[in-house]
């Protein structure tokens, strides 16, 4: 048996860090883990409650296909406490993480050969989710004074079918204005390019709030998760908004290639959307670990970063120091013991000269990764 | 924003039985449900106990793609004990239910336009997510004489780049044979079809042990899930077993599209596998109900049925009775009371004369479901 032409998806290259970081920790090394996209803290205590309760009550076979009509119901309430939208339930579709729901969408909107805009750099995965499913992604190589985000002028000329944004944005925490979000929807609709908008990061937001693109149009597909400010990865639950005219397509779609997202998943998630103590309690963490790389990181010598509006990441221009960021990425952890992640899963023009740090962790960690970092930069002086 | 052509899915038939179905208990009716493809039961006691455990014990964040290492290593170990199969655990891989297998393996194998056998009747999603993906289902209309399973000949001038078969099957409950089985398995191998074996059904089986395709040959992409003999069916987790040289592939495939099945649903099957006790009971009732069932539709009138081996279906030929079995579906639940689901879904030429009627409820609902079934044939006499 011969594998596919579509199958042929580019490895991960931060995947040989995490093998060197795991194998220099089986030596007994202590490694400072700047390299994850996850947080490291759990789903919230109220939520673990509420499953370990329902596991006793029924047999949580198949949800419907769109989710427990609870959860969906709970989640259009907070577009009205988060944005102030006021957001029909029946949009909500649950689904099998935002991993799902990029499947979703792109089968719900683009064919065969399709081309898709998508923002370099960017989360690797929407590429290779476009490319597995016969699609054409189209990297819109973007530019530091526009926050590392697409803008309207980047869509001349392109013929996209469709645009994906993400803001925050993965890896460079960066976010889009209402304005700047405008603009660009508009030139998207003007364009006949269907948006599609990853808020993924919504709620881990530190000096202005995200803005969804529900707020400035309804003409979207809007994808979001209970992974990151939730703290639920590998639950495997988010959800997407769809205009009311698309429900019926999406639904049949979810009904044939998920069935439905975990039943558990979904119980667990919608007590998790009460726990807002402790989430802010991980948030706040969040924000000390921000302004410690913030500050650290520029002393230590990396002092060329993306604006980290949100997320848990910095994105560091390093062409100063290097041309090979996968090569010093392994430097690093050689002589510091810290992961981190070259920047050419995100962007495999320009990612050698680039890093993503993440601060998901403890900050203990952070303190101790960046003491590391500077005493690596000062060793290479 | 407009559709893809892609999306374009057909809607389930069932539905609208199960629609009606809901709406007449609104009404006080007392329906008995043989329309539902799921276990009445939940997951077993002790996988359930394992993961109440867990909850208060780690992260739960992503686990590798490949699946949760232990798990992968017990499924193995079960291909020794079932079948008498030595495998290599490296070559399993948990996905997020069946439905992720069949994303997963269709797009390790088969790219835009291919063509990929599949019987009829069949699955309706196996069909719905070739199309989705942008993949040529190709229906392939089996013969009464040959079980209502595809047989070598059927693959002649088909130009296919795949075969999809299910043993036991649904809509039918029938099984191939080893020898059929091989005699397939050739037959593909010479026409260049990549073989793909949905046995989701194994365990569920009555008089004779369902065979998997790695007892024919290593060549080939096998597809199970703890949905049915475990009973987890919301808990959306299963796994494939493909060949040695196609691990990486479809890893890498998997680390995309779905980062990685549910970890608590990875933590209860694991558990599962070692529930025998009360999977042997699950697995006793629908014993008990299919020799309810094969006594009971006959003496009801329908007679025309497809040997049941596995499942938990009896798939019936109703053409004497209607040529429009959505009506006659329609019908049966409004004068007696009892959900089945018309053919359509499964087989969208012959379907119009066949019915299906599940058994994997208890067997008071079966009895009673029997009772009615022959008051509406006797009325319709």
């Amino acid at each position: 048996m011969r594998n596919s032409t579509r199958s042929n998806v580019d490895p991960f290259i931060v995947m040989d860090v995490m093998e060197a970081a795991r194998k220099a920790e089986e030596k007994g090394r202590h490694i400072i883990h700047m390299e994850v996209g996850q947080p490291a803290t759990g789903a919230p205590e109220r939520a673990r409650r509420a499953l370990a309760d329902a596991l006793d009550k029924g047999a949580m076979g198949y949800t419907v296909a769109l989710g427990l009509p609870e959860l969906r119901a709970r989640i259009a309430q907070m577009y009205g406490e988060w944005y102030n939208v006021d957001l029909n339930p029946d949009r909500v579709v649950i689904t099998p993480g935002s991993s799902g729901a990029f499947i979703l969408s792109f089968t719900a909107l683009f064919d065969s050969g399709d081309r898709v805009g998508i923002g370099a750099p960017g989360y690797p995965s929407y590429r290779q989710i476009l490319s597995a499913l016969g699609m054409q992604p189209v990297d819109i190589q973007t530019a530091p004074e526009n926050r590392l985000q697409p803008v309207a002028a980047d869509l001349v000329g392109q013929d996209l079918r469709g645009l994906l944004v993400a803001s925050p944005a993965n890896p460079t925490g960066t976010m889009l204005s209402k304005p700047a979000l405008t603009e660009l929807m508009g030139a998207a609709a003007e364009a006949g390019a269907s948006f599609i908008s990853d808020e993924i990061y919504h709620g881990i937001e530190y000096e202005a709030k995200a803005v969804t693109a529900l707020e400035v149009s309804d003409d979207a597909y809007v994808i979001n998760s209970f992974s990151k400010y939730f703290s639920m990865t590998g639950w495997r639950v988010g959800w997407m908004v769809v205009p009311e005219d698309h429900v019926r397509v999406v639904e049949r779609i979810a009904q044939n290639m998920f069935i439905c997202a975990p039943h558990a998943s979904q119980v667990a998630a919608l007590a998790a959307m009460d726990c807002e103590d402790e989430l802010q309690d991980n948030l706040a963490v969040y924000a000390k670990n921000r302004q410690l790389m913030l500050d650290g990181l520029p002393q230590a010598g990396f002092d060329k970063i993306a604006p980290p509006d949100g997320a848990f990441y910095v994105y560091a221009d390093v062409s100063d120091i290097t041309q090979d960021s996968r090569a010093l990425a392994a430097e690093i952890l050689e002589k510091v013991g810290v992961a981190v992640t070259p920047g050419l899963d995100f962007d495999p023009v320009r990612g050698a000269t680039t890093l993503r740090f993440s601060y998901a962790r403890s900050t203990a960690d952070i303190e101790e990764g960046l003491l590391r970092l500077k005493t690596f930069m000062e060793g290479r002086l």
